[in-house]
C-alpha cells in the first residue's frame, strides 16, 4: 500500500528482503523472498540501511515516495541513487505472451464496456459524473479488479485531455471524449472513444475524421524497427496537415503493461526502435479550446507479423442518446 | 495527477511557480501562482531546477515520486532535500472551524453509510467484493467526491488489518469489519465498524466488549494537554488487561484532514501534547490469526472544550443477514 508506513523490497547481490509494517505481514505471500515484518515503534529506515549496507550505486522505486528517499539520503551519504526504472524497464519493456495475453484480456473488457456505452448509456441530461459511474461500474462488471480512471469530458470540457468528469449536463450536440481503464489480473486497460451526443456537427465530424485518419496513420507506422518517435510523427503529419498540428499538444503514446503508463513513450527525441513485444497506446487528439476535443485510442502490441490491435470497439464517431 | 510528467509547485523567497505538463494546463485553476506549461519535449526538471536556483536546503513533497527527486539531486547536488512535510504538517495539523465542518460533514456521510449497511445490506452468501462495491456506490450516493478505501474482511480474513476484499462467500457466524472513507469537498472520512453475520460467538462478543471497552477509554483519553502516546497507551491498557495484547497489532490512530493519514499520530513514542483543532482517529482492534478481528474506529477532534467525536454510528456488534 503506497502509504507512510513503508513497504519496500531491497535486494542486494546476495538476499531479497521484503521489509513491510507488521500490520500488513497477515496478507504478504512471500513468494521467494525474506520478510522482515516491523512494528509500530520501529524504524523501517533503519532496517533497510542494515539490509542494504554501504552500496556506492543503488536503484530506488520510482514511485516510491520522496519522503522515504529523503530519510534513505540521510543514512545513506555516499549512495548514488538511481530510479529503479533503469533496471526494471529493460525487464518490462518486451512483454512475454503471457502478458500480451492478459493484456488483451483486459482490453476485450474495456472493449465490451464501450460496446455498451454505444447501446445503452444516455448521455443526454445526465452529469459526466453520472456517465462516469456508469463506466466506473461496467469496467468492474466485465472483470476488473480496479477501474483507475474515467474520463467523461463534454462539449468544451473535451478540449482538456485529461478533465476529471464534474457537474456539467452533457447536452445534444455535444462530443464527449471517454477514456477509461483499470487492471485485470495485475494488468492494465487503456482505451478511448469519441462520441457524438445526437447528430454531430461538421466541425466534429471533420476533426473526428482527421483524429480517425492519423490514428490508423500510427497504426500504420508502428512496424518493428521504426523508431518509437516515427510514430509520434506519422499521427502528426496528418493532423498538421489537416490545419490542426497545433490543436494536438501530447505524444502519440506511451508503453503499458503492469503500469498504465511505462516505457516505450512514443514522443519526439525517442529514437529507440520498436521491438516485438513492446505494447503501446495509439491515441492522436485534437484539442480546440472552448469548443471540442477529439482522442482515439488503442492499445497495440507490436510483433514480427504485424502490429496486435488489441482495442477492436468501433472507432467511427458513434452517435449516442 | 501523481504521473510520470512532472507536476510540481515551486516555491522561493519570492516567487511561487506550477510547473505543469502542457496538457494539463487547461484544468488548472492558478490561483495565486504563476503557471509554466511544458511540452512533451521540454524536461521539466531543468525548469524547476531553474526557477529553485541553488537553495542550501530545500524541501519536497512527501509523496512526489522519487524518480522526480533523483534527477534533481543530480542537477542540484549541493542542496540537502527535505520531507515537505517538516513545514506542512504545522500549517495543516489544527484544523479550523472550516475544516472541521468538512470533515464533520464528510464524517456524517460515511455515518449514513454505515446505518444504510446495519438495515439493508446483506453480508451472508455473498462475496467480500460484492459487498464492498455496495459500500463503494453508498459512499458516493452520500456525497462523497471519491471512495479512496474499502475494506470487508470476514471470518479469519478480518485478522488481517488492511485486508483486500476479495472472493471468499461470508458466512453465519463469521465477523465482518468493515473499513472505508473517501473525499468530501477536501477532506477525508474514515471509519470502522464490526459486524455479526447472524448471532455472534461467545468470543466475538467477548473481544468486541473488550475493542469496545478499550476505543471508549482513548476517547476518554483525547483530551487537549495528553501526550498523543497516552491515548494509544490507555487503548492498549484495556486490551492488554484481558490478555489480548499481543493481538492489537497497529497504533491506536493518525491524524486526518486533506490527507488521509498525516500528523498526528497516537503511537507510543509521540510525546507531542494534543492540541485544539487537532483530528485524529481512534481506532483500536483486536486480531486472532486463522480466526477473526474486530475494530472500532471514529474521527475524532480536539477541543477546550471536550473531545468532539464526529462519528456518532453505532458503536455496537450489530447483527447483519
Amino acid at each position: 500500500m503506497p502509504l507512510e508506513r513503508l513497504t519496500m523490497l531491497v535486494v542486494t547481490d546476495s538476499d531479497a528482503t521484503l521489509v513491510v509494517p507488521e500490520l500488513e505481514a497477515p496478507r504478504v505471500d512471500p513468494g521467494p523472498f525474506d520478510v522482515h515484518p516491523w512494528g509500530e515503534i520501529e524504524n523501517p529506515i533503519e532496517i533497510v540501511t542494515r539490509l542494504a549496507g554501504r552500496p556506492t550505486i543503488a536503484a530506488v522505486g520510482d514511485q516510491t515516495w520522496s519522503v522515504f528517499l529523503v530519510r534513505l539520503l540521510a543514512r545513506m551519504p555516499e549512495t548514488t541513487f538511481l530510479p529503479a526504472s533503469a533496471v526494471m524497464s529493460e525487464l518490462r519493456i518486451r512483454k512475454s505472451d503471457d502478458e500480451i495475453a492478459r493484456l488483451r484480456a483486459a482490453a476485450e473488457a474495456v472493449d465490451r464496456v464501450l460496446g455498451r456505452i454505444a447501446s445503452s448509456v444516455r448521455f443526454s441530461g445526465r452529469s459526466e459524473r453520472d456517465v462516469s459511474r456508469d463506466i466506473i461500474d461496467m469496467t468492474l462488471e466485465e472483470g476488473h479488479e480496479t477501474a483507475q480512471f474515467w474520463i467523461v469530458a463534454s462539449g468544451p470540457n473535451a478540449a482538456s485531455p485529461h478533465h476529471e468528469p464534474g457537474d456539467r449536463f452533457i447536452e445534444p450536440g455535444d462530443v464527449v471524449i471517454v477514456d477509461f481503464g483499470g487492471r485485470l489480473d495485475g494488468y492494465c486497460s487503456d482505451v478511448s472513444r469519441t462520441f457524438s451526443v445526437g447528430e454531430p456537427s461538421e466541425r466534429a465530424a471533420e476533426v473526428h475524421a482527421v483524429v480517425a485518419e492519423a490514428q490508423a496513420a500510427g497504426r500504420a507506422a508502428a512496424v518493428v524497427g521504426t523508431p518509437c518517435e516515427d510514430v509520434d510523427a506519422a499521427c502528426r503529419r496528418v493532423i498538421a496537415d489537416a490545419g490542426y498540428g497545433e490543436f494536438f499538444i501530447h505524444r502519440t503514446g506511451h508503453g503499458i503493461g503492469m503500469d498504465g503508463h511505462e516505457a516505450p513513450y512514443l514522443v519526439e527525441g525517442n529514437q529507440r526502435p520498436i521491438e516485438p513485444g513492446m505494447a503501446f497506446s495509439i491515441e492522436p487528439g485534437v484539442y480546440l479550446p472552448g469548443e471540442l476535443g477529439v482522442r482515439i485510442e488503442d492499445i497495440c502490441v507490436a510483433s514480427d507479423d504485424g502490429l496486435l490491435v488489441l482495442n477492436q470497439a468501433d472507432r467511427s464517431l458513434l452517435t449516442v442518446e
